[in-house]
Order: C-alpha cells, then sequence, then structure tokens
C-alpha cells in the first residue's frame, strides 16, 4: 500500500479541474461569504489553513463566555469578506486597485494570523520559543508560496509593508485593519458582549485613500470614536477579563510545570509534536544551528492545536506530581484560582505572607510556590498615538489625525492603562 | 505534599458559603442567563458538567459549517433559560407548579444531556458498546444525586416520567420540549441557517396544559407548523447534510480501525481513558459482570471529551497502518469522500465495481475495501404520528391532535424519509 | 413672485449637475442601500415617489401590531436592494443581464407600486373606483417616462411583461418576484412577527435561468418550503388577521357613508383632492369622457395619502351624522368591532337577528344597519398551482415545479382557503 | 340616534368585566411586552394614549432616515417594557418596590410621553404657545386621574418627584431612566444607525439603590461610557442630523407663516382643531383667563396629530400665498434648503448678501426674506455635570459620579457644544 504519496503529490493538479471553488459558507456573523478566486479556495484546503479550525479565537475565554467557541478559521473567513467589501468600497471612490491587487491582499489577510498556534499567549511565554506567531506566519506564507508556485509572492510584498501602495498593507494591519473589524465584531457575537459590536459596515464605507495611506471620511468620526470606545470596552471586558487573566496564568504555570518535568525525564502524555516542545531546550538550540531548529519547529508547529493541549493537561490533572495535577485540574474542571486586581504594585509583603501561608498549606518549597501565588501586570493600549494614527479627510481634503478631529480627549481613552494583578488558590479548596 | 483529596472532600461544603451563586451568564443566543438556585450553580460546577464545554453540540457539522462549534453546556443553558420562560408562562396560566417541582423540571432538563460523550453517534456505533447516551444521563444523574445529598430524586423522577404530573416529563422530553426548543434555535444561529430558527418565544407563550398533557393554544398552529417545517429543514440542510453523514462515517470507519489494531495488540496514541475503550471487549465484558464493566465505563467515560478523538486521530494520521493514517487524514486535513444520494438502494452491482477499481488502486483486500467503499442509509422521521403527537387547544377547550387541526397534510412533512448513501474516495486523490 | 414655475421648469437640468446621486440610505432591514443609476435617484426625488412616504405598506394593520409603521417608500428601496442582488447573482451563474436591462428592470422594481393609494384596499372598493393600483402605477410609470425623456421605455416594457428576456418580467412579478422578497421580510420585520422572516438572500442565491424562466436550484428546495410556509403564516398573522379585517371593513364603511353623505351635499371636512373623490360619480363619468376622467383621477390621486385619510376621519368623528362619526371614532380610538371568524357561511338567521337587535339598539333604519352588521369573507390563496408556478432545476438540468420536486403535499398550503366573518359593534359600547 | 353619549358613559365601567387585559403586544425591539395590570391597559385604551399612535417619535427625521415612522406609542410601550425589567432587576437585590410602587412608577413611565404634540420642537415654538410638553403632560395625568378614580395619584407624586422614594423619579426622569434606555434603543433600531444601540439590558442588571439614589455597580463603568459615545453618536447623526435641522426649521417656518396668515384672516385648509391653534392670541389669552385659554387648549390638544399637521401643509403647498406655498412644498416633496453648518457664528455681511440676493431672485421683501435665508445655533450637552450626575457604586461600596470613576475624560464628552447653521434655498430651484 502506497496511496498516500501520490495522492499528495497529484492534489493541487487535479482538484483544479474537479472542483467548483467559487464556494459560499455560511458565517452566522456576515452571512454568506464568498471565496473569490481558485488560489484562496486551495489555501483554505491546505492542512495549514485547516487546523486554524481547531484553533480557538479567544483560547480560555470561553470559561468565561461559554459562548466563544468561535476559531481562527472563522475569523480567517471573516476578514476576507471584508477585505472584499474595503475593496469594493474603496474603488467606488476611484481608488485604483487592481485585480491582482486585490487577490493578493485578500490573500495576506487570509493568511495574516496562519502563525497561530494554540493559545498563543500561554504557549509564546512557555513551550514555543523564540518566535511569535507574526513571524511563524511568515515563515509559513513563504512555504505555501513555494508550494504554490509563487502566486503569494504579491501578498508576501504587501504583508511585509514592502509594496509601494502602503494603503493596501493598512488594510491588512493597521488600526483600521480588517483583522480588528473582523475579530471585534466576532469576538462581540459569540461572547454575547453586545455593546462590544462595532459598526464596521459604516467605517468600511467611509473608508478611503489619500497620499497613499487609508483614511476616514469626516462624517466617520463618530463611528471612529464609537469603534475605539467599543475596543477599549472588549479589552476590559472580554480580552483582559480577570477570570481570562487568572485562567491563562493557571496554563502558563501548567505548561512550565510539564516542561519543567518534561526537561527532568519525567514521562508525560502528550501527542509527539506537543512532546518535541516539551523536550526542547531552546537557548542551546540557537547556539547550534538556528535554522535547523526552525525546520524541525515549524514542522512540528503546524500540527499543534486546542486538542493536543486540552487532551494532555486533563491526561496530567492525573498525574503523580501533585502540582502538575493539581495546575491540571483547575483548568480542566474550571477550579480557578482567586484573582485580586489594583492599579499600584501589590504590597512586597502581603504577597510574601500569602507564600508563607500557602507553602505551609501546600507542603511545596520556596521555588514552587510561584506556581500558586503569582503576581503580575497587565497592559491596555488601545489607541497608540504615536506609531499609527487614525487618520480623517476634512471636506476640504486636509488630512488630521483622529486625535485631532475628535471633539473627545483620546489621549484619555488611548492612555495606557497597568494594572496589577496577584493571584492564589481559593482557601475553600484547600483546608 | 496531599491537598488534593483534602479539596475535593470539602468542595461541597465550604463553597456554599462563600461564593455568589446567582450568577448571570452571556449567551449569544438568550442574550443573559441567570441561574436559579444554589444547586443548579453547583451542578453547573461539576466536572461532569464542566466536560461538556468540551463536547461540541453537532460533532463534526463545523467540517460544513464553520460557525458550528457550540457546545452541549451552553446548549444545557439555553435549555434551563426556555424552561423557566415556560414555567413563568404556565404559572400565569394558573397552571400550579411548586417551587421544588419548579427546580426539579429545571434540573431534569440541565442534566438531559449529561450522557452525552464526544462525536456520540460515532462513538455510540464503535467504541462505547453496551449504553447510549439516554441510559448514561440517569447514571450520572443518579451518582450526583448521591453526591448532593439526595436532593435531585424529584428530577430523576420527573426525567424517567414517573412523576404524577406528566406534562413536567413532557417538558423535559416530548415533541415540544425545551431540548428542541433550545437546540433548533442555538443550532441555526451558530450554523447560519437562519431559516432553522424558530419561534421558540411565541411556543412557549402559547403553552398550556390540559388534561395534564402539554398542549398548545389555538393561535398557535401556525407557529406550530413553522416549527416543524423548520425542524424538517435543519434535519436535511445540517443534521443530515450530506458533507456531515461522510465525515461522520469516516470517523466511524477510523475508531473502527483503531479498535481493531488496538484489539490485535498495535500500540495506538490515546489517552488512558480512551485507551480503555479502545481496548475492550464489550461482548465478553457482559457475560462476566456487566455491573463492574458499567463502573469502569462510567469513570472512564466522564473523561472522555472531542479534544481526546481529535488529538488521537491526528496522530494516527501518520500511523504506520495505512488504513487508519489514510482515514484520519480524511477528517483532519477535511479531504472528506464523495457522497451519492439517492431515494433508492444503490445498485450492487456498482458497488462491487467500485470496491473492486479501490481494491486495486488501495492495494487492500476485501475486508479492508469496506473502510473505503460503503453505503448505508439515513433516515429522518421529525413528527412521530403515532407515538408523541403535538396536541392543540382548541378554542371550545377541546384537544385535537396538529395532524386534525393544521389545514396541512402533516402526515408529508413527517412522513419517514429513508435515503441512501454510497461513499468512497475522491478519483483525485488517489490516481 | 413668481419663483414657483421656474423652479419646476428647471429641476431636472440643473439637479444633474449639482447633485451626488450615488448615495446610500439607511435601511433597518438591510443596512445599506445603494443608488445605482442618476435615473433612479432622479426617480425617488419625483414628488410621485416621495408619496410613498407618507403611505403604510400595511394599512391599518399597526392597530394591531404597534411597529407596522414602515411605508411603501421604504419598501420599493427594499426591492430595488434585492434586485441589484438578485442581478448580481444571475450575472455570477452566466446568465445574460446587460446594464441597460439592469437598470431597467431595477426601475421596474422601484416603480411597481406608484399606484398605490392610501388604504388601497379599503379605497379601491369605496371611492376610487374603475381603477385598480396596477393600472394606476403603469399610468404614473408612462407619465414619468414623458417627463424623463423616454428613459422609462424598457422598464414599462418589462413590467407589462413585452420584453423577450421573460425572466426579468419574473423578477418584477412572479412567485419569486423580489416584491414579495422585500415585502415579506420587512413586514415580518416592523410586525415584530420574526416566524414570518424568509430567507431573501439564500433565495436569490439559488435564483437561475432555464429556458428564459426564472427557476430555484434544486438545493433551494427547502428555503421555498419554507418561503411558503413564512408566507402563509403571515397571511393569517398579519396581512388577515382578524382584527385588521374588522379595522378595514371599518374604513370601508366610512368611506362609503361619507359618500353617501357628500353625494347627498352634506358638508364634509376633507382636503380638495379628497374632496374631488368624495363627489365623483364614476358611472356617470364613465359614460361621459373616461379620458377626461381619469385626467382629473390621477391629478388628484398622487396627491392622496394616509394624512389625508386620517385627518379627515378624525374630523369626521365629531360629524352630525351620528352613523358616520360613530365608524370614525371606531378606528380613530380604537374601539374596534366584534369580529367572528368561521369556515362556513354564518347563518342567515342569526345575522338577521343581531341586525334587529342592533337596529333598535341604535336607532338605525334597514338600509343603515349594514354599517354596523355586515358578513363576507376572506381569501388566501398563497401559490396558485396553475398560473404562475414555481419552478426548481434539477442536478440533471431538467426543471420541474415545486408540487413536485417538494416531498410536501403543496397542495395542503396552496390550498385556496375561503373563510367567513361576521362584524358587529361590541355589546359593551352601545347599551 | 343617540347611542354616542351611552357609548362614552358605560365604557370604563363594562371593559373591566368582559376584556382579557393581559394583553400580550409584539413589538420589533424587544419581543413581546406583556401589560402587567387591568389599569395599564385601559390606560393605553384611553383615547388620549391612542393619540400617540398618530405621532412620530422622530418627526421629520423619516426624510433622512426612511425606517423612522415609529411612533410615540411603540417608546411608552417600550419604556414600560423596560421599567418591568427595571424593578425586577432593583427587587432581586433586595430594594424594596411594593407592588403598589411598581404600578405607579409604570404608570408615570407610560404617560411621561402624553403631553407630546406633534413636531413637538417645531409646534412648540410656533402654534402652542405658554405650554411645553411636560406641563402637558402632567395635566393630562391630572384629568387622567380624574376618569380614573384618582388611581394615578401615586404616579402622579413620582412624576412630580414629590416621593419620598426619591430613585422611584429616578427611573422616570433622570441620566439613567427608562425614557433614554428605550429612545437611544428605538430610535437606533428603526433608523438603522446601528451604532447608536446601547446595551439597556445590562445597564438595568447593574442598577442599584444607595442612599436613595439610583446607582450603577462599578463593573458597569463600560456600558454607562459606552451609553454616553452612544448617545453622543445619535445626537449628531440622527436627533442633529442637519438635513433634519433644516426640515424642522422649514416646518416652523410654514407654521409661522400660515399663522401670519391666519391673525391676518387669510383663509387656510386645516382641521378645526387645528384652526384653533393657527388663530389663537395667546399674549392676550394670558392676559384675560388663562385657565380658560388652558382648557380650550387642552380639549384642542388631545386632538391634534402628525396627520392634520401634514395634511394641512400639502394642501397649503398650493395655497395662492407664494411663501406659505413655497415653504410646504419645499417640506412635502422633500425639495429641502441648503444647510451650512459651522463652529463659529456666521459672518453677518454673508448673512446680508445672501438676503439681498434672494429677496431680488424671490421678489419678497425685507420682512419675508427671513422665511428664506435664516440662521441660527444648535446645541448638544449629552451628560450634564452638574445637574444629574450618573453615580457609580464602588466595590467598598462608596459611591463616586461617573467623571471621577471612568478614566475617560468624560468633560470632552459632555461638553456643551454648539454649531451655527445658516439655510437658504438650493440655487438650482429658483434661477
Amino acid at each position: 500500500m502506497h496511496f498516500k504519496q501520490q495522492a499528495i503529490n497529484v492534489n493541487s493538479h487535479i482538484l483544479n479541474v474537479l472542483v467548483n471553488k467559487r464556494k459560499i459558507l455560511n458565517d452566522p456573523v456576515f452571512g454568506f461569504i464568498g471565496l473569490q478566486s481558485d488560489l484562496i479556495f486551495d489555501l483554505i484546503e491546505h492542512p495549514y489553513f485547516q487546523r486554524l479550525r481547531r484553533i480557538k479565537q479567544l483560547g480560555l475565554s470561553c470559561l468565561v463566555y461559554p459562548g466563544a467557541n468561535h476559531t481562527r478559521f472563522e475569523h480567517a473567513l471573516g476578514t476576507l469578506h471584508l477585505m472584499r467589501s474595503a475593496i469594493a468600497s474603496l474603488q467606488s471612490k476611484g481608488v485604483e486597485i487592481t485585480a491582482d491587487e486585490a487577490e493578493a491582499v485578500s490573500v495576506a489577510i487570509l493568511l495574516h494570523d496562519i502563525g497561530h498556534g494554540p493559545f498563543s499567549h500561554a504557549l509564546e511565554k512557555t513551550i514555543v520559543q523564540g518566535v511569535n506567531h507574526e513571524v511563524l506566519s511568515l515563515e509559513l506564507m513563504k512555504i505555501l508560496n513555494q508550494q504554490f508556485d509563487n502566486k503569494l509572492e504579491l501578498a508576501i510584498c504587501i504583508f511585509k509593508n514592502q509594496y509601494h501602495k502602503k494603503f493596501l498593507h493598512q488594510l491588512v494591519a493597521s488600526q483600521l485593519d480588517m483583522d480588528r473589524m473582523d475579530y471585534l465584531r466576532r469576538d462581540s457575537f459569540f461572547s454575547g458582549v453586545v455593546e462590544g459590536t462595532i459598526g464596521s459596515d459604516r467605517i468600511i464605507k467611509m473608508l478611503n485613500v489619500a497620499n497613499d495611506k487609508l483614511v476616514v471620511e469626516k462624517k466617520g468620526i463618530y463611528s471612529i470614536e464609537k469603534f475605539l470606545i467599543a475596543r477599549r470596552l472588549m479589552y476590559w471586558q472580554v480580552y483582559l477579563h480577570k477570570t481570562v487573566i487568572v485562567a491563562e496564568n493557571l496554563l502558563i504555570n501548567v505548561l512550565k510545570r510539564a516542561k519543567e518535568l518534561a526537561m527532568q525525564g519525567t514521562e508525560l502524555f502528550a501527542p509527539p509534536h506537543l512532546q518535541w516542545f516539551l523536550k526542547q531546550n531552546y537557548n542551546k538550540a540557537q547556539n547550534l544551528n538556528f535554522e535547523l531548529y526552525k525546520s524541525e519547529l515549524l514542522s512540528n508547529f503546524v500540527l499543534l492545536d486546542d486538542p493536543d493541549i486540552l487532551a494532555s493537561i486533563k491526561v496530567w490533572s492525573k498525574h503523580s506530581d501533585p502540582i502538575l495535577a493539581f495546575l491540571s485540574d483547575a483548568i480542566i474542571n474550571r477550579k480557578l484560582f482567586k484573582i485580586e486586581l489594583s492599579d499600584k504594585a501589590f504590597d512586597q509583603q502581603k504577597i510574601e505572607k500569602l507564600k508563607t501561608e500557602y507553602s505551609t498549606l501546600l507542603s511545596v518549597n520556596e521555588h514552587e510556590i510561584d506556581y500558586f501565588v503569582f503576581s503580575n501586570t497587565i497592559t491596555n493600549n488601545i489607541y497608540e498615538l504615536t506609531s499609527d494614527e487614525i487618520t480623517i479627510l476634512m471636506n476640504n481634503n486636509a488630512t488630521v489625525s483622529i486625535d485631532k478631529a475628535s471633539e473627545i480627549d483620546l489621549s484619555a481613552i488611548s492612555k495606557k492603562v497597568t494594572k496589577h494583578y496577584l493571584c492564589y488558590p481559593k482557601k475553600l479548596a484547600l483546608v
């Protein structure tokens, strides 16, 4: 038996002939999403993209918002849909976007998150080291470009912001990109936090280009203000919800502990590609041969998804290491720790007292107590004034930044806010 | 270190004191869902119920409807919400429902699916043998009843239809139960098949009780007809969508093959509780000690969820057994087989011809070819006329069945429809 | 002072230069509605079309559904929007529709209701005699065609079904026209009868043309069934709601009585153009010079709207004629009569008895009692099997009627249903 | 014939016996709205309340937003619905609200707008002089109180803020009253300006009472910020939309001109009750006998509605006075004037120049030109810091104003903004 290899070889050639690729997909948020080209259809069919079906957009937020089980797959399709609208809207105003550019910018947005792993925040801080998801997205796009006969050149060029029409990159990555337009609306939809919804239709209808820069027409100012406020609300209500923070920190600690044990040679249940990450010594790898490391990393990474992590943690919740077991159980059965939030740093004495208390309670040592009592900060800066400002096109064709065009003091909204948090097990679960 | 056990022991006692249990949950479908009692809060916190977070309501349907990632957890909460409305509606019409009955019927609907495993249809046909999810739900309710000091007695009594007020059972399980009311609306919502939505609000407002039987007031006839049509549409468009059928059959074949290999002693990656199912010989178990078997089964079953299956299948897609690998890859990377539908049975000769052809192509033997070329039937009977009819309360207080009350010939809608299907690999993936 | 006339003369010339006619309108149902051409913009600006702002789509239904205040103006814009989608959908399937045809069919749907007067049903049966709204629509289109330099020729040709591509007419007037697609969805939306909503998006995506006939692709069968059921529900729940029936009959009686009085020379408050209708003797006019009559009728008709009728009836509710006053008060202050519905004709004796009783109560004579006690029938035939059937395009490219393609017996749904009703004042308002 | 009087006399007595008053109404915004008591049912049936069916909530805004035809009737029902939720939410938190108080505060909100006339803004500035709608609401409530055997005493007491539980008044009239909660959401819904929608559900769930004051729990801060931003957006996008401003000013001018002509003895078409207002000399009336004037005013006022104004203006558009005709035509056929907006006052010279130019063009004199060229200001102050601040209940049970609790500088949002506008006919309509 030998059919597997053949299958892969012929795949891309014959598919083109047999399949109707102008498919229409149902989307709860936008209704119907049409695929505009064969290339886009083929990219969606690719295992790299299919993997996004198994990666939740909001990680552990579903522990707070039970409906938030939507995936990066749906999100990517949503951005594709909005990109089509944005292109049509800009073209109707006389902005030149060729058919090739339209496809390329669509491909760029479709693949913008292809490098996301499961629970990205937690994994990038623990077992997926040395690369973040933007870098990985680019690496995977390059591989796809090779597999698709260089048809992704222009998309990659736009993605890297090396194309001469800079506004195309802004549609992919900027304060007003189609990524944000979709995720704010989609996350609001599935979490049920209806107040977070944004008027993406209206904003897209008000986009224009001035001096090769994406701008919003003046009558769209209120929509932009609303967008910024909604985005802020989503940050604090959903993305940085304190229960989500504590869940993510528990996941970080689980993975840290698992890696600690794995590096010590302890046997842990996990799929082989997750085993690879648990046993990898990044610092060492880096010194030897980074290209080789990267290549191995990619081949394991494209297999990694939410079920790997969840299935493993559930098994670990019965592990003989009580720390790993306790932390894993806390996630799987939602026995989350207590979290305190504060505008100021927590008193060091308070933290020490908690550590001492819990060390005794849990019979753990000084090193191990950090898995149970931990403090850190979260930061939210919605709108970075300096780097990438939203620009308004005034009636006299002048452009000004939203900060100047708006009557609201956006420095207040866009202020970098840092909050401190302190987590520890709920007493009741221990005494 | 010894804290785990203690934690479990004290759990139920102290929680009651410290936690505000009148929580409100966000739900994308119904907005806010309030929890009406401490018992309900505690049941939701239980690991048995938390497990439902990791079981998709529609199994593999997300391969066709990318938004359909909602879970049995959300569905159960939705039924709880609708039950509250139904109780309030009936009480406002003078139907007596005591506070105890209200809680019990709420608990019964909350737990009605507690015995569902991952991909129930496929698993019940393969590795979870000897029990179906209704039986398991009841078994798990009994265990919970013990853990919760017999507070679930009345709920179980209603669930088993042994309570003297029969209409309470009908709210849990009948043509018009809160289960259907929620799942049709929720599945329509998340799949994006908006036409499947039903007027659950209106139907619930028109419920009444006559002769201890749940009835619908006459002016609700059109809503009921619409409900039946929408349900039929959901069946063919979502639940029995041909691509979903082929995906489920592939999953069945994967699990069959995996079990076949496991019984032969082949090593397969899987979490321990899934291993247990793969290695179980049900027929043998049955003969020896069914109670013991059941007890072991339950303790493994309550650990089983979607990630277990998905993580394992992904590893199996690289297995050295080419059949297991091919089938697993077909699911994970959505390389689904071709499916033909027909109102009549397929010509046996045609099937044989396909088998011969593919046997050669794939170099598999007579037994193995059944994993690749297979035929079966699906049946849809929306509304079973005989058993459990929907009853209409006429203006003169007489009751008649919907079939008689409606102007539409519902025998046409409710006709048991059987379709035949025939599946085989797409040529392109093989030649 | 003399500026009015000049204004009218130059209007059409200068407007073209100065105004941005690619306007986008907000619509609660569809979001944004864009206007595709200058001609369409200019037609919408015309007083004939602006008049539709003051004519409610559902007449007196707002007495039952308080939200149903939407106008024929909005409906016409909605049909325009759907027509654009339908054209795009058909073109994407290779159906040839030229730019001229696209504009013409859009104009035809935009103006399809231009001949609707206020409370059409009631007025056509009483004071607007000799012409119905279809005839008036055509007459007004012809006038507009003259004013717009014959630019409406093709639109009129399609409207009259004289164009060789017959499917274009079907988009304007058939079982699946954009009129129905909009009004069912819009009336459902504004009445709050959510169950009446139809999947217009999906149906439009499944339209095709076979043998110059509008057809629905096979996978759209369930959507069509759902559409037919929803339509039936809307008929009985909204359009033929018994309280709406009684309100419309009261309006008919008010207008009959007003005309009766006006022909006798009694003074009645009313705007001059409504006075014209009250005082017109159609039969006499017809004998003399129908063209002159029609011309006068049109010039008065284009001024007639809901406020005329409502303002007059309110004044009439204080009129010295007690019959006119009583009936007018019944509408204005929603003191509607009792209505009985029956599948059979009411017993003549029962009617006579009621008449006798109320004659005495109200001190009215034999002729006058018919204003208070009246009986008639309503008929609903959703889907006329014979005339204009919905055609399904099967997978083998054959076409069959929906009745044959569907598993449901649509003869049951489409059966012509006749109901009898009997109305009389509520006792309480009289004794 | 004599039945009218009897009917009125017996009305209130017998209705109670015969009618099911626990009606459920369909509402496009909230789904179903139930009526909680017989008193509320009877108030809704009263002609004063039925009149609200014929008064649009947003006056002439439908000239910009074609869907905005919703009425004050629907709005009042919406506030009733939200009041019920607010009462239940507060009660669930231990705030004592007796059944009598609950009904009274419901009646107060139901009738809070009963004194609104058609196009209130325009009429109060022209023909309805000496009283505004708040005063009229109170006067009409007093009359209703008499008719309903003093059952409205407590409602009136709360409405006038004379009841000792001050938070009840705040539910009726404050920054967070049910009036705003409904109108922002409803106006957003019907105008199609989806971004204006507010999270009324969530805000209501977060209401509480501290020191007899309505407060919002801390976790509701983001919702309140969003509410304030949405409200601001609605102001500028809908309520103070420049095209709405120009339409309202045209209506003011039409009514001024009509009154000017009427006082001169010119004959004008209008229903008698509108005639009364056109011919009234308020200053003179005031000097003589204000109580008599008020009594006459009320009896005419309760007959006045939108159709009166619209039907009259349409007739006036053919009046022999060219000024009245021109202005009336501008409204009826939507030939609106040009409007310029500016942050600063317009240059007096510019205005004079325009006046001179248009005086010649239109052959009107110095006095008359003010009907055609006019300038004024609009002001928006969303959130008045000084008077009636929104109070937040912090976690430590302290209360602080939203300005202090929010991270956003709300002084910016709540700043009183004044804009200047200048209107004049579009050239094209004149040359």
